[in-house]
Protein backbone atom coordinates (compact mmCIF):
# COMPACT_ATOMS: atom_id res chain seq x y z
CA UNK A 1 0.00 0.00 0.00
CA UNK A 2 2.83 2.10 0.91
CA UNK A 3 4.72 2.22 -2.53
CA UNK A 4 1.37 3.91 -4.06
CA UNK A 5 2.55 6.65 -2.35
CA UNK A 6 5.00 8.84 -3.93
CA UNK A 7 6.38 12.19 -1.96
CA UNK A 8 6.79 14.66 -4.78
CA UNK A 9 9.53 17.70 -3.79
CA UNK A 10 9.12 20.85 -6.23
CA UNK A 11 12.21 23.09 -7.24
CA UNK A 12 14.25 22.34 -4.09
CA UNK A 13 16.87 24.73 -3.92
CA UNK A 14 19.20 22.67 -1.20
CA UNK A 15 20.36 19.10 -2.29
CA UNK A 16 21.23 18.55 1.82
CA UNK A 17 16.80 18.75 1.93
CA UNK A 18 16.57 16.01 -0.92
CA UNK A 19 18.81 13.80 1.46
CA UNK A 20 17.07 14.41 4.38
CA UNK A 21 13.53 13.88 3.00
CA UNK A 22 14.92 10.72 1.51
CA UNK A 23 15.79 9.85 4.92
CA UNK A 24 12.68 10.76 6.42
CA UNK A 25 11.06 8.87 3.83
CA UNK A 26 12.88 5.29 4.32
CA UNK A 27 12.52 5.37 8.06
CA UNK A 28 8.69 5.41 7.51
CA UNK A 29 8.65 3.09 4.84
CA UNK A 30 8.03 5.12 1.92
CA UNK A 31 10.15 4.44 -1.26
CA UNK A 32 9.40 6.89 -4.37
CA UNK A 33 10.44 10.06 -4.30
CA UNK A 34 10.04 12.37 -7.25
CA UNK A 35 11.66 15.53 -7.98
CA UNK A 36 10.17 19.03 -9.98
CA UNK A 37 13.33 20.72 -11.99
CA UNK A 38 15.78 20.22 -8.48
CA UNK A 39 18.33 23.13 -8.22
CA UNK A 40 21.29 20.72 -7.73
CA UNK A 41 20.87 17.30 -7.81
CA UNK A 42 22.37 14.54 -7.71
CA UNK A 43 25.07 15.72 -5.03
CA UNK A 44 27.34 14.72 -2.61
CA UNK A 45 25.19 16.86 -0.26
CA UNK A 46 21.76 14.72 -0.38
CA UNK A 47 24.13 11.30 -0.10
CA UNK A 48 25.30 12.66 2.91
CA UNK A 49 22.29 14.01 4.29
CA UNK A 50 20.17 10.70 3.52
CA UNK A 51 22.94 8.88 5.75
CA UNK A 52 22.14 5.47 4.08
CA UNK A 53 18.85 5.91 2.14
CA UNK A 54 20.98 5.80 -1.06
CA UNK A 55 18.50 3.03 -2.81
CA UNK A 56 15.61 6.31 -2.38
CA UNK A 57 18.19 8.98 -4.17
CA UNK A 58 19.11 6.71 -6.52
CA UNK A 59 15.37 5.12 -7.78
CA UNK A 60 14.07 8.87 -7.54
CA UNK A 61 12.53 9.75 -10.43
CA UNK A 62 13.31 13.60 -11.88
CA UNK A 63 10.86 15.24 -14.03
CA UNK A 64 10.81 18.82 -15.90
CA UNK A 65 6.97 19.84 -14.93
CA UNK A 66 4.49 18.93 -11.46
CA UNK A 67 2.27 17.99 -13.97
CA UNK A 68 4.72 15.14 -15.14
CA UNK A 69 5.30 14.27 -11.76
CA UNK A 70 1.45 13.54 -11.47
CA UNK A 71 1.07 11.33 -14.09
CA UNK A 72 -1.49 8.05 -13.16
CA UNK A 73 -2.15 9.91 -9.43
CA UNK A 74 -5.66 9.73 -8.23
CA UNK A 75 -5.07 11.78 -5.34
CA UNK A 76 -3.04 14.52 -5.19
CA UNK A 77 -2.34 16.75 -1.82
CA UNK A 78 -0.21 19.73 -1.72
CA UNK A 79 1.59 21.09 1.80
CA UNK A 80 0.24 25.11 2.20
CA UNK A 81 0.58 27.24 4.82
CA UNK A 82 -2.81 27.94 6.29
CA UNK A 83 -3.68 31.44 5.20
CA UNK A 84 -4.37 31.51 0.48
CA UNK A 85 -6.78 33.79 -1.00
CA UNK A 86 -9.01 31.11 -2.29
CA UNK A 87 -10.43 28.83 0.35
CA UNK A 88 -9.55 25.09 -0.23
CA UNK A 89 -10.69 21.78 1.25
CA UNK A 90 -7.81 21.83 4.31
CA UNK A 91 -6.97 18.93 6.27
CA UNK A 92 -4.23 18.28 9.02
CA UNK A 93 -1.59 15.88 8.35
CA UNK A 94 -3.72 13.35 10.24
CA UNK A 95 -6.27 13.37 8.00
CA UNK A 96 -4.07 13.69 5.13
CA UNK A 97 -2.78 10.28 6.02
CA UNK A 98 -5.98 8.83 6.53
CA UNK A 99 -6.95 9.66 3.46
CA UNK A 100 -3.68 8.75 1.58
CA UNK A 101 -4.14 5.50 2.98
CA UNK A 102 -7.83 4.92 1.91
CA UNK A 103 -6.99 5.76 -1.45
CA UNK A 104 -3.86 3.47 -1.78
CA UNK A 105 -5.77 0.85 -0.56
CA UNK A 106 -7.95 1.06 -3.00
CA UNK A 107 -5.24 0.61 -5.56
CA UNK A 108 -5.04 4.45 -6.36
CA UNK A 109 -1.99 6.24 -6.79
CA UNK A 110 -1.35 8.80 -4.56
CA UNK A 111 0.87 12.08 -4.17
CA UNK A 112 2.20 14.44 -1.27
CA UNK A 113 3.65 17.27 -2.95
CA UNK A 114 5.87 20.13 -1.15
CA UNK A 115 7.45 23.27 -2.38
CA UNK A 116 9.92 25.40 -2.52
CA UNK A 117 12.09 26.09 0.74
CA UNK A 118 11.28 29.43 0.95
CA UNK A 119 7.91 29.93 -1.29
CA UNK A 120 6.32 26.87 -1.12
CA UNK A 121 3.83 25.78 -3.62
CA UNK A 122 2.72 28.78 -6.20
CA UNK A 123 -1.38 29.01 -6.73
CA UNK A 124 -0.95 27.45 -9.51
CA UNK A 125 0.58 24.45 -8.09
CA UNK A 126 -2.05 24.49 -5.37
CA UNK A 127 -4.59 24.08 -7.54
CA UNK A 128 -3.59 21.12 -9.28
CA UNK A 129 -4.46 19.27 -5.60
CA UNK A 130 -7.74 18.35 -4.75
CA UNK A 131 -6.58 18.88 -0.74
CA UNK A 132 -4.28 21.50 0.97
CA UNK A 133 -2.57 19.71 4.15
CA UNK A 134 -1.29 21.73 6.97
CA UNK A 135 0.71 21.69 9.13
CA UNK A 136 -0.18 23.14 12.28
CA UNK A 137 2.67 25.18 13.32
CA UNK A 138 3.14 28.37 15.66
CA UNK A 139 1.72 31.31 13.96
CA UNK A 140 4.93 33.45 14.73
CA UNK A 141 7.40 30.49 13.13
CA UNK A 142 5.21 28.65 11.14
CA UNK A 143 7.76 27.37 8.22
CA UNK A 144 9.03 24.44 8.80
CA UNK A 145 11.98 22.86 7.38
CA UNK A 146 11.37 20.91 4.15
CA UNK A 147 12.77 17.69 4.95
CA UNK A 148 11.16 18.05 8.04
CA UNK A 149 7.70 18.44 6.69
CA UNK A 150 7.78 15.43 4.69
CA UNK A 151 8.90 13.83 8.22
CA UNK A 152 5.93 14.56 9.77
CA UNK A 153 3.39 13.65 6.74
CA UNK A 154 5.38 10.41 6.28
CA UNK A 155 5.25 9.65 10.10
CA UNK A 156 1.46 10.26 10.05
CA UNK A 157 1.02 7.83 6.98
CA UNK A 158 3.12 5.03 8.73
CA UNK A 159 0.78 5.66 11.84
CA UNK A 160 -2.33 4.89 9.73
CA UNK A 161 -0.75 2.23 7.66
CA UNK A 162 0.18 0.19 10.97
CA UNK A 163 -3.31 1.43 12.16
CA UNK A 164 -4.99 -0.55 9.31
CA UNK A 165 -2.43 -3.18 9.34
CA UNK A 166 -4.92 -4.47 12.16
CA UNK A 167 -2.93 -2.33 14.65
CA UNK A 168 0.30 -3.82 14.71
CA UNK A 169 1.80 -0.79 17.40
CA UNK A 170 -1.62 -1.83 19.61
CA UNK A 171 -0.05 -4.96 19.91
CA UNK A 172 3.59 -4.55 19.88
CA UNK A 173 2.03 -2.20 22.62
CA UNK A 174 0.13 -5.45 24.60
CA UNK A 175 3.12 -7.29 23.90
CA UNK A 176 5.39 -5.38 26.25
CA UNK A 177 2.95 -5.19 28.38
CA UNK A 178 2.54 -8.66 28.61
CA UNK A 179 6.18 -8.70 28.97
CA UNK A 180 6.37 -6.28 31.51
CA UNK A 181 3.57 -7.33 33.97
CA UNK A 182 3.84 -10.89 32.60
CA UNK A 183 1.15 -11.89 34.33
CA UNK A 184 -0.57 -9.33 36.51
CA UNK A 185 -1.25 -10.03 40.51
CA UNK A 186 -4.67 -11.01 41.24
CA UNK A 187 -7.26 -9.09 43.27
CA UNK A 188 -6.42 -11.57 46.39
CA UNK A 189 -2.71 -11.31 46.15
CA UNK A 190 -2.86 -7.65 46.44
CA UNK A 191 -4.98 -8.11 49.49
CA UNK A 192 -2.53 -10.44 51.10
CA UNK A 193 0.21 -7.86 50.35
CA UNK A 194 -1.59 -5.00 51.86
CA UNK A 195 -2.06 -6.95 55.31
CA UNK A 196 1.49 -8.21 55.01
CA UNK A 197 2.49 -3.92 54.59
CA UNK A 198 -0.37 -3.39 57.47
CA UNK A 199 1.23 -6.15 59.67
CA UNK A 200 4.94 -4.80 58.61
CA UNK A 201 4.30 -1.22 59.32
CA UNK A 202 3.26 -2.50 62.93
CA UNK A 203 6.11 -4.00 63.26
CA UNK A 204 8.53 -1.49 62.89
CA UNK A 205 6.30 1.04 64.69
CA UNK A 206 5.62 3.11 61.88
CA UNK A 207 1.98 2.23 61.79
CA UNK A 208 -0.20 2.85 65.40
CA UNK A 209 -2.52 0.56 65.33
CA UNK A 210 -4.75 2.84 67.79
CA UNK A 211 -4.49 5.71 65.22
CA UNK A 212 -4.20 4.55 61.77
CA UNK A 213 -5.42 7.76 59.83
CA UNK A 214 -5.41 7.40 56.40
CA UNK A 215 -1.92 5.80 55.68
CA UNK A 216 -3.15 2.60 54.22
CA UNK A 217 -5.60 3.69 52.10
CA UNK A 218 -3.03 6.24 50.81
CA UNK A 219 -0.91 3.49 50.02
CA UNK A 220 -3.65 1.20 48.64
CA UNK A 221 -4.34 4.16 46.77
CA UNK A 222 -0.41 4.43 45.46
CA UNK A 223 -0.27 0.47 44.45
CA UNK A 224 -3.16 0.13 43.44
CA UNK A 225 -2.80 2.60 40.66
CA UNK A 226 -0.05 1.14 39.50
CA UNK A 227 -0.92 -2.27 38.00
CA UNK A 228 1.71 -4.63 39.86
CA UNK A 229 3.03 -8.03 38.52
CA UNK A 230 3.71 -11.54 39.88
CA UNK A 231 6.83 -10.67 39.92
CA UNK A 232 6.99 -7.27 41.64
CA UNK A 233 5.24 -8.67 44.12
CA UNK A 234 7.46 -11.30 44.80
CA UNK A 235 10.02 -8.86 45.50
CA UNK A 236 7.96 -6.40 47.41
CA UNK A 237 6.43 -9.38 49.61
CA UNK A 238 10.24 -10.53 49.83
CA UNK A 239 11.29 -6.79 51.19
CA UNK A 240 8.43 -7.30 53.63
CA UNK A 241 9.24 -10.50 54.58
CA UNK A 242 13.00 -9.38 55.17
CA UNK A 243 11.90 -6.32 57.20
CA UNK A 244 9.83 -8.33 59.51
CA UNK A 245 13.04 -10.82 60.02
CA UNK A 246 15.27 -7.87 60.75
CA UNK A 247 12.07 -6.43 63.49
CA UNK A 248 12.25 -9.59 65.38
CA UNK A 249 16.11 -9.43 65.11
CA UNK A 250 15.87 -13.05 62.74
CA UNK A 251 18.17 -11.81 60.37
CA UNK A 252 21.03 -9.42 59.60
CA UNK A 253 22.65 -8.14 56.51
CA UNK A 254 23.32 -10.27 53.74
CA UNK A 255 19.87 -12.64 54.16
CA UNK A 256 19.24 -15.20 51.42
CA UNK A 257 16.31 -14.02 49.40
CA UNK B 1 1.29 24.56 29.64
CA UNK B 2 4.14 24.34 26.93
CA UNK B 3 6.63 26.17 28.67
CA UNK B 4 6.73 23.29 31.08
CA UNK B 5 7.71 20.92 28.61
CA UNK B 6 11.32 20.47 28.26
CA UNK B 7 13.97 19.08 25.50
CA UNK B 8 16.76 17.70 26.73
CA UNK B 9 19.63 16.58 24.14
CA UNK B 10 22.29 14.34 25.49
CA UNK B 11 25.79 14.36 24.29
CA UNK B 12 24.90 15.74 20.76
CA UNK B 13 27.80 15.28 17.89
CA UNK B 14 26.32 17.47 15.36
CA UNK B 15 25.43 21.83 16.06
CA UNK B 16 23.68 21.25 13.09
CA UNK B 17 21.29 19.02 14.65
CA UNK B 18 21.16 21.55 17.45
CA UNK B 19 20.09 24.16 15.56
CA UNK B 20 17.28 21.66 13.70
CA UNK B 21 16.16 20.81 16.93
CA UNK B 22 15.51 24.21 18.14
CA UNK B 23 13.97 25.07 14.41
CA UNK B 24 11.00 22.16 14.98
CA UNK B 25 11.09 23.14 18.66
CA UNK B 26 10.26 26.78 17.92
CA UNK B 27 7.59 25.65 14.86
CA UNK B 28 5.58 23.56 17.47
CA UNK B 29 5.74 26.29 19.97
CA UNK B 30 8.38 24.40 22.26
CA UNK B 31 10.82 27.00 24.17
CA UNK B 32 12.77 24.97 27.02
CA UNK B 33 15.95 23.69 25.33
CA UNK B 34 18.74 21.58 27.62
CA UNK B 35 21.79 20.56 26.74
CA UNK B 36 23.84 17.96 28.13
CA UNK B 37 27.00 18.20 27.15
CA UNK B 38 26.94 18.83 23.76
CA UNK B 39 30.05 18.39 21.91
CA UNK B 40 29.91 21.50 19.92
CA UNK B 41 28.03 24.48 21.28
CA UNK B 42 27.31 27.37 21.06
CA UNK B 43 28.30 27.01 17.06
CA UNK B 44 27.87 28.91 14.00
CA UNK B 45 26.20 25.63 12.35
CA UNK B 46 23.48 25.67 14.57
CA UNK B 47 22.63 28.82 13.87
CA UNK B 48 22.00 28.50 10.64
CA UNK B 49 20.28 25.32 11.00
CA UNK B 50 17.62 27.15 13.64
CA UNK B 51 16.84 29.38 10.53
CA UNK B 52 15.43 31.97 12.54
CA UNK B 53 14.87 30.17 16.27
CA UNK B 54 18.03 31.51 17.75
CA UNK B 55 16.25 32.76 20.89
CA UNK B 56 16.03 28.91 21.69
CA UNK B 57 19.31 28.41 21.03
CA UNK B 58 20.81 31.82 23.12
CA UNK B 59 18.57 30.40 25.96
CA UNK B 60 19.29 26.92 25.96
CA UNK B 61 20.68 25.97 29.04
CA UNK B 62 24.12 24.14 29.02
CA UNK B 63 24.69 21.36 32.06
CA UNK B 64 26.98 18.20 32.69
CA UNK B 65 24.92 15.53 33.42
CA UNK B 66 21.57 14.59 32.73
CA UNK B 67 20.79 14.46 36.37
CA UNK B 68 21.12 18.38 36.16
CA UNK B 69 18.57 18.69 32.78
CA UNK B 70 16.20 16.89 34.71
CA UNK B 71 16.06 19.12 38.20
CA UNK B 72 12.37 19.73 39.02
CA UNK B 73 10.81 17.45 36.19
CA UNK B 74 8.12 15.10 37.59
CA UNK B 75 7.71 13.49 34.40
CA UNK B 76 10.68 12.19 32.26
CA UNK B 77 10.06 10.48 29.27
CA UNK B 78 13.16 8.90 26.82
CA UNK B 79 13.21 8.22 23.15
CA UNK B 80 14.43 4.57 22.59
CA UNK B 81 14.64 1.98 19.67
CA UNK B 82 12.32 -0.70 20.45
CA UNK B 83 14.72 -3.87 21.85
CA UNK B 84 15.62 -3.44 25.10
CA UNK B 85 16.71 -6.34 27.15
CA UNK B 86 14.61 -4.92 30.31
CA UNK B 87 11.47 -3.83 28.83
CA UNK B 88 9.92 -1.08 30.30
CA UNK B 89 6.32 1.10 29.85
CA UNK B 90 6.86 2.28 25.80
CA UNK B 91 4.37 4.58 24.32
CA UNK B 92 4.50 5.72 21.19
CA UNK B 93 4.92 9.24 20.25
CA UNK B 94 0.88 9.87 20.55
CA UNK B 95 0.51 8.27 23.66
CA UNK B 96 3.89 10.32 24.64
CA UNK B 97 2.08 13.52 24.44
CA UNK B 98 -1.21 12.45 25.55
CA UNK B 99 1.10 11.71 28.74
CA UNK B 100 2.93 15.15 28.77
CA UNK B 101 0.12 17.57 28.36
CA UNK B 102 -2.11 15.95 31.38
CA UNK B 103 1.58 16.17 33.27
CA UNK B 104 2.00 20.03 32.70
CA UNK B 105 -1.51 20.75 32.72
CA UNK B 106 -1.53 20.00 36.58
CA UNK B 107 1.74 22.38 36.33
CA UNK B 108 4.38 19.65 36.36
CA UNK B 109 7.66 19.69 34.42
CA UNK B 110 8.30 17.29 31.81
CA UNK B 111 11.24 16.52 30.06
CA UNK B 112 11.63 14.71 26.37
CA UNK B 113 14.88 13.03 26.43
CA UNK B 114 17.01 12.42 23.17
CA UNK B 115 19.98 10.34 22.91
CA UNK B 116 23.28 10.73 20.69
CA UNK B 117 23.56 10.31 17.36
CA UNK B 118 24.58 6.91 16.82
CA UNK B 119 24.54 5.23 20.05
CA UNK B 120 21.04 6.84 21.61
CA UNK B 121 20.99 7.00 25.44
CA UNK B 122 22.68 4.46 27.42
CA UNK B 123 20.42 1.73 29.60
CA UNK B 124 21.28 3.81 32.79
CA UNK B 125 20.01 6.77 31.12
CA UNK B 126 16.78 5.23 29.99
CA UNK B 127 16.25 3.76 33.52
CA UNK B 128 16.32 7.47 34.99
CA UNK B 129 13.11 7.90 32.31
CA UNK B 130 9.42 6.71 33.64
CA UNK B 131 8.55 6.25 29.74
CA UNK B 132 10.35 4.90 26.67
CA UNK B 133 8.74 7.06 23.55
CA UNK B 134 9.67 4.54 20.28
CA UNK B 135 8.92 6.07 16.72
CA UNK B 136 7.37 3.55 14.67
CA UNK B 137 9.95 3.41 12.11
CA UNK B 138 10.53 1.24 9.21
CA UNK B 139 12.14 -1.98 10.93
CA UNK B 140 15.16 -2.25 8.31
CA UNK B 141 16.24 1.64 8.64
CA UNK B 142 14.59 3.06 11.73
CA UNK B 143 17.49 5.65 13.00
CA UNK B 144 15.56 8.57 12.37
CA UNK B 145 17.82 11.95 12.78
CA UNK B 146 17.79 13.74 15.81
CA UNK B 147 16.41 16.95 14.50
CA UNK B 148 13.46 15.36 12.81
CA UNK B 149 12.69 12.94 15.53
CA UNK B 150 12.57 16.06 18.18
CA UNK B 151 9.69 17.59 15.01
CA UNK B 152 7.97 14.69 15.28
CA UNK B 153 7.53 14.70 19.21
CA UNK B 154 6.72 17.90 19.26
CA UNK B 155 4.67 17.90 16.65
CA UNK B 156 2.73 15.30 18.41
CA UNK B 157 2.61 17.48 21.62
CA UNK B 158 1.37 20.50 19.78
CA UNK B 159 -1.76 18.50 18.44
CA UNK B 160 -2.66 17.24 21.81
CA UNK B 161 -2.02 21.09 22.63
CA UNK B 162 -4.70 22.27 20.25
CA UNK B 163 -6.91 19.41 21.09
CA UNK B 164 -6.55 20.17 24.82
CA UNK B 165 -7.71 23.78 23.95
CA UNK B 166 -10.87 22.79 22.01
CA UNK B 167 -12.42 20.55 24.74
CA UNK B 168 -13.25 22.21 28.27
CA UNK B 169 -14.21 18.92 29.37
CA UNK B 170 -10.53 17.79 29.37
CA UNK B 171 -10.06 20.55 31.71
CA UNK B 172 -11.97 19.00 34.43
CA UNK B 173 -10.12 15.91 34.08
CA UNK B 174 -7.15 17.33 34.59
CA UNK B 175 -8.61 19.30 37.85
CA UNK B 176 -9.56 15.78 39.13
CA UNK B 177 -6.33 14.90 38.44
CA UNK B 178 -4.83 17.53 39.99
CA UNK B 179 -6.84 17.66 43.26
CA UNK B 180 -5.87 13.44 43.40
CA UNK B 181 -2.30 14.04 42.99
CA UNK B 182 -1.65 17.16 44.44
CA UNK B 183 1.52 17.88 43.41
CA UNK B 184 3.48 15.08 41.96
CA UNK B 185 7.59 14.01 42.95
CA UNK B 186 10.02 15.67 41.09
CA UNK B 187 13.09 13.88 39.85
CA UNK B 188 15.34 15.12 41.79
CA UNK B 189 13.28 13.99 45.05
CA UNK B 190 12.97 10.56 43.17
CA UNK B 191 16.35 10.02 42.69
CA UNK B 192 16.70 10.62 46.73
CA UNK B 193 13.97 7.69 47.28
CA UNK B 194 15.94 5.34 45.19
CA UNK B 195 19.15 5.94 46.98
CA UNK B 196 17.49 5.60 50.23
CA UNK B 197 15.26 2.13 49.18
CA UNK B 198 19.00 1.08 47.89
CA UNK B 199 20.79 2.08 51.00
CA UNK B 200 17.79 0.34 53.31
CA UNK B 201 17.59 -2.79 51.37
CA UNK B 202 21.08 -3.13 51.90
CA UNK B 203 20.75 -2.46 55.55
CA UNK B 204 17.78 -5.34 55.71
CA UNK B 205 19.93 -7.87 53.67
CA UNK B 206 17.26 -7.88 50.97
CA UNK B 207 20.11 -6.80 48.20
CA UNK B 208 23.30 -7.73 48.40
CA UNK B 209 25.55 -5.39 46.40
CA UNK B 210 27.94 -8.01 45.12
CA UNK B 211 24.70 -9.11 43.66
CA UNK B 212 22.69 -6.45 42.79
CA UNK B 213 21.04 -8.37 39.70
CA UNK B 214 18.31 -6.30 38.14
CA UNK B 215 16.68 -5.18 41.43
CA UNK B 216 16.72 -1.53 41.52
CA UNK B 217 15.94 -1.27 37.81
CA UNK B 218 12.52 -3.49 38.49
CA UNK B 219 11.81 -1.04 41.66
CA UNK B 220 12.40 1.78 39.06
CA UNK B 221 10.14 0.82 36.90
CA UNK B 222 7.37 -0.22 39.47
CA UNK B 223 8.05 3.55 41.57
CA UNK B 224 8.10 5.67 38.17
CA UNK B 225 5.12 4.52 36.28
CA UNK B 226 3.22 5.40 39.05
CA UNK B 227 3.30 8.92 39.52
CA UNK B 228 4.19 9.56 43.04
CA UNK B 229 2.46 12.49 44.60
CA UNK B 230 5.05 14.55 47.50
CA UNK B 231 2.91 13.56 50.10
CA UNK B 232 3.02 9.69 49.05
CA UNK B 233 6.69 10.08 48.87
CA UNK B 234 6.72 11.21 52.52
CA UNK B 235 5.09 7.88 53.25
CA UNK B 236 7.62 5.93 51.16
CA UNK B 237 10.48 8.02 53.09
CA UNK B 238 9.07 7.63 56.35
CA UNK B 239 8.67 3.98 56.00
CA UNK B 240 11.97 3.67 55.15
CA UNK B 241 13.12 5.95 57.75
CA UNK B 242 11.77 3.89 60.59
CA UNK B 243 13.11 0.68 58.56
CA UNK B 244 16.49 2.11 58.88
CA UNK B 245 15.69 2.75 62.66
CA UNK B 246 14.31 -1.20 63.20
CA UNK B 247 17.55 -2.34 61.46
CA UNK B 248 20.30 -0.22 63.29
CA UNK B 249 18.17 -1.31 66.27
CA UNK B 250 17.59 2.54 67.08
CA UNK B 251 13.81 2.31 67.84
CA UNK B 252 11.03 -0.36 68.15
CA UNK B 253 7.62 -0.61 67.85
CA UNK B 254 5.39 2.83 67.93
CA UNK B 255 7.83 4.96 66.95
CA UNK B 256 7.32 8.87 66.55
CA UNK B 257 6.35 9.25 62.70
Amino acid sequence: MLQNIRVVLVNTSHPGNIGGAARAMKNMGLSRLVLVDPLDFPSGEAVARASGATDILDSAQVVKTLEEALVGCSLVLGTSARDRRIPWPLLDPRECATTCLEQAGQGGEVALVFGREYAGLTNEELQRCQFHVHIPSNPDFSSLNLATAVQVLAYEVRMAWLAAQGLPTKQEKLETTAMLNAQPATMDEMELFYGHLESTLVEIGFLDPQKPRHLMSRLRRLYGRCGISKLEMNILRGILTETQKTARGESHKRGEH
